[in-house]
């Protein structure tokens, strides 16, 4: 087994060896653009690792890991223009530097290319990576069109905003790993148990991520702390925020989060407060640790020694305190 | 052998069973829209017309045939938001019944479903179509962007127009009949000669399109006469026109055809009286019966009976002698 960061090196020069200039250039320079922005590239690194973890083979699995990265920066460059998003990794998004037309069109081909990338696996792979990778990526159109209905909505429900960032986010990371399985040749249930482990993994992140948005280290957390409650994003702490709140926090709280209000100055703040009293951001840091909990519960099942065990588990720990 | 209406019955009757409402209705019910508002079906058609051709058994390519028309529903509404189209089959755009958003996510999803039809096969004939499938998604987008070039371009050569009405028409032709071809069990061979001989008739049929747009009968053609020129599009008959011309009518032409020019109310008439005189209407006529040459002489060394041989020439024939 390689560290995290041998892995990402060695992904990276993969993905160097990829990613050169072909006709037409206005094609696919964003597409080199994109992959080349950076990143901690960890989807690709998870497929790699799960594929030493069964097999001890990391090489075989880099044109899988290579297609979830590829499939990766395709969402991006779409939920970009989507989201009119000006920036990406703190560069131009790619809509911005070039123009929303070849955003759509080189968002399209990458869809394509990722699949090629399975072509360089006999058939039976090939299927089951196609199918997986299929399954996975419809999830995630459907989790960003869940997330975009939620904007306009009034009511959203704990149980339809775990859905939400399940499919948006989380299935990504489960299939990311179960390829690398899939390239090693584990068993059925081991496949499907390092799913499982991935995908609540990610659960866990997502909310994780809310949490940060909220109560991060300003000086650490890579963006700006407050900017979903400035967005007004219904997150995991807002939801429960309401759920938990008496009549009075509640209005204020809808009210705060309508868009026909001036955003007052201390709205953060204010906000923040109600998320504390409220027991709001007890009960997020409650589900982050169940879903990491629920997730270490799966490697139990699977049929790797306990050193991998472990390995699987402190990469979990890691990535859950994370340095914010 | 079924005729092409009875073909066309089959696959609608398919295509009606397939597409029922899924959630989140606001990402699939576009989908429905755009699959149901009808047109030829005559890509689909193709796919089913081959595998009968070569194991009489259509009813085996109607996954693959479909996984064709989602795919081309899928381009076009892509090619709509791009181009600004507001109508498409005398209709709403995807993106002006909905917008732009819409139209981005609703496709993307459409392009992963293309791929899922094939999961409807085992291992070795599901790579073979995912296989041809992605090189010809891959150079539809190519064409695409070669066409978008073209716009701004101030000299676009004979053989780089060739080359994009290949991309973005002619190829997904071959490979609607190859894909029958795969699926009925065709040897490589017979595979290859299949796809050279729907790709041929595919660029006859550009051409002719690019020729009735300026000569066809405004009665019976289905667009407004004289709309290429108008828009300035730079097809065959332009080219050719202005590589065939003395410097006075090529000037005109290149004046009639810069987007600065305000659009006189003969510009038709003009732009059709240089194409004529020029020969740039005979030339692209002749270009037309060469394609469709080539692609009757590919029939020639296809192992089929006479019979069937006489199908597909009697297809193309009647492709060619469109009453317009």
């Amino acid at each position: 087994m390689l560290s995290i960061e041998e892995y990402q090196e060695e992904f990276v020069e993969f993905l160097n060896n990829y990613s050169t200039v072909k006709e037409p250039q206005t094609l696919y320079n964003p597409i080199q653009y994109i992959l080349n922005l950076g990143g901690k590239r960890l989807r690709p690194v998870l497929t790699l690792m799960t594929a030493d973890i069964f097999n001890n083979d990391y090489k075989k699995a880099l044109n899988a890991a290579l297609s979830i990265e590829v499939f990766h920066n395709f969402s991006l460059i779409h939920d970009d223009i989507m989201d009119d998003a000006p920036l990406r990794r703190g560069q131009k998004t790619v809509h911005e530097k070039w123009d929303v037309n070849t955003g759509i069109l080189s968002g399209d081909a990458m869809l394509i290319m990722a699949y090629q990338l399975f072509e360089n696996y006999e058939a039976n792979t090939f299927q089951a990576l196609a199918k997986l990778f299929s399954k996975t990526a419809l999830e995630v159109c459907e989790g960003q069109q869940y997330d975009i209905d939620f904007e306009t909505s009034d009511h959203v429900t704990v149980y339809e905003y775990l859905k939400m960032i399940e499919y948006k986010t989380a299935v990504l990371v489960g299939a990311a790993m179960k390829m690398g399985a899939i390239v090693a040749g584990a068993s059925i249930e081991d496949q499907n148990s390092i799913y499982d482990f991935g995908k609540n993994l990610g659960i866990a992140f997502q909310l994780q991520d809310d949490y940060l948005d909220a109560f991060g280290n300003p000086k650490t957390f890579g963006k700006q702390v407050g900017g979903d409650i400035i967005e007004n994003k219904k997150t995991y702490l807002y939801i429960k925020a309401l759920e938990f709140s008496e009549e009075e926090n509640k209005l204020k709280l809808q009210q705060l989060f309508s868009n026909n209000v001036n955003t007052t100055d201390n709205k953060v703040e204010v906000v923040k407060q109600i998320f504390k009293t409220s027991g709001s951001a007890e009960a997020t840091k409650k589900a982050i640790q169940d879903y990491t909990n629920k997730a270490f519960m799966v490697l139990k099942s699977l049929n790797i020694s306990d050193d991998k065990k472990a390995i699987l588990k402190d990469f979990g720990t890691g990535l859950m305190n994370r340095n914010v």
